[in-house]
């Protein structure tokens, strides 16, 4: 990603050879499509945060690369999920796993890796990281239902939203950052302060991700922009449009959302809509603020390189262009 | 069930309490979908082998019916996503949830099963339940894709086949049994014994359900008769006329498993053609053999009316219609 992953970079090369030893399996299908995925360019951003924040903690051990692993294949078995969900056809500028083997694979291949992620984490047998990481993925499927709901639902509010991302996203980021504090011992309140220094980072992650799905290009981004609205995904940029420009766009919106595909011209009006009535900047105040909120919560650490690192790691998300 | 079953009734009984008070959330999307399909009708069988050998293993507390209900999570999380996978179009008779709601909440309701079931494991802390559970959804979906992968093989064997309903159905069945000398702190001796009985009584079953794919009928069974034909899996009574019948019947068993979607002609033609060269006899007596294996495995256990109670429903299985 960037400079700050420099210091965790021979933990980053482990992590590669971590992850083809426990997603080995006898069935060479799944381990085909495991390896197309999860080798096909993901930043890493959740195994960069186990790692910076168990240096953080002080963790001096090995089980910070197995456990960035299975967050990982956690990560990769919802992207599995959801691209089933959403019929998604490209990911990361690659076909994806249900357009090149079907759907059937794509769901039995998510299967395995939550269920291997388990697995794993019960051989480990720390208690505490097995409550933490169980109850994030039950709220990432709450999350993602929660969002089939108010799918082309133009009175989806800003609550309903944050509702949304911090489950489908942002828990498991606080997940991240909360296994460096249990595997350094820390007590609950730096517990608390990473996991809410994850959280606050996904959201702005999120947040950042929706504002590319309008302002990025295809070649940038590795998917098609426009994915979310062509989805009927009413993301912040739109609710702020919905919520302050009264009945203006509201049926013409409502009419693009509901569509099963929309056209180019669609796509650009809507957007067009959106920055002029400042939805785009309206959202990136909103990343801004949560990237602060987030960066606060290691006001209780002291200074260090992986603090650093962590520090820099937050203000990426907003520069970022993928 | 049957008889077997009335000696623990009020296990049963708060089981349903159980299940609805352990799917709780707070998106009632979910909770609606959960309650469709697992108040439709199943049977319990799973349940059922966790509470009787709890009991078999002289286990006194309470724990089992929250364990029974989260073997029934894990099952009908599995149903959830084989209905997707399969595109089945109806259960128990009636229709699936992807039918009615849709692929999308089908996989992410499926998912919340898991992780919920997962989430309860790890609050109540048993390493050696979580251990067996994860190691058993793992083969599940292993077993899954391995059934993927031979869909329409008119080469696949027997082992094939058995190495597929082991992962997809028994091993879950292993674990049901499993629990229980676990909660009952058996010896490695008995935990092993039960294991295997559980194994061995899942095998029955299935190879007694690709019986019934070919004999039942629908208002019996709950779904049309003839869907493993329809979506190409090739199950016992079809292999063994394949590895019987040199090459006689196998273009046209080819033809038929590779179609899309076959003719009540097709299916009435390979149904008689299993019948007459003794397809289903020899299934109907593989099955008397995995019971009759099963049961030998409860030997070492000493008289019980649990004991009986288990050894009843391994000659349920030979006699069930659905």
């Amino acid at each position: 990603m960037s400079g700050f992953t420099e210091i965790i970079q021979k933990d980053l090369d482990q992590l590669e050879a971590s992850i083809d030893e426990l997603m080995s399996t006898r069935v060479t299908y799944i381990k085909e499509i495991v390896t197309y995925i999860i080798k096909s360019g993901g930043k890493r951003v959740r195994p960069v945060l186990v790692m910076l924040c168990s240096k953080l903690c002080g963790y001096r051990g090995k089980k910070h690369i197995p456990y960035a692993a299975i967050i990982e294949f956690i990560h990769t078995a919802t992207l599995l999920h959801d691209d089933v969900v959403d019929n998604a056809k490209t990911r990361r500028g690659l076909s994806t796993v249900n357009t090149v083997w079907g759907n059937e694979p794509s769901v039995l291949v998510g299967d395995f890796l939550y269920s291997r992620s388990f697995e794993l984490m019960s051989r480990d047998g720390n208690n505490e990281i097995q409550k933490t990481i169980s109850q994030v993925t039950t709220a990432l499927s709450e999350g993602e239902i929660l969002e089939i709901v108010k799918t082309a639902d133009t009175e989806t509010t800003e609550n309903d939203y944050y509702e949304i991302i911090g489950n489908k996203t942002a828990v498991l980021f606080g997940a991240a950052c909360e296994i460096g504090a249990i595997l350094g011992n820390k007590s609950n309140n730096e517990r608390k302060a990473l996991k809410n220094f994850g959280y606050n980072l996904g959201i702005a992650f999120q947040l950042m991700d929706d504002v590319l799905d309008y302002t990025s290009y295809n070649d940038v981004l590795g998917k098609r922009v426009g994915t979310d609205l062509n989805e009927g995904k009413v993301t912040l940029p739109l609710i702020y449009v919905l919520e302050n420009t009264g009945d203006k766009y509201k049926a013409y919106i409502e009419k693009v959302v509901t569509k099963r595909r929309i056209t180019k011209r669609d796509f650009e009006r809507v957007r067009n809509i959106i920055e002029k009535t400042g939805g785009i900047a309206y959202t990136l105040a909103a990343t801004e603020d949560h990237l602060d909120k987030a960066k606060k919560y290691l006001d209780i650490f002291p200074s260090s390189r992986y603090k650093t690192a962590l520090l820099e790691l937050a203000d990426y998300m907003l520069k970022r262009e993928m």
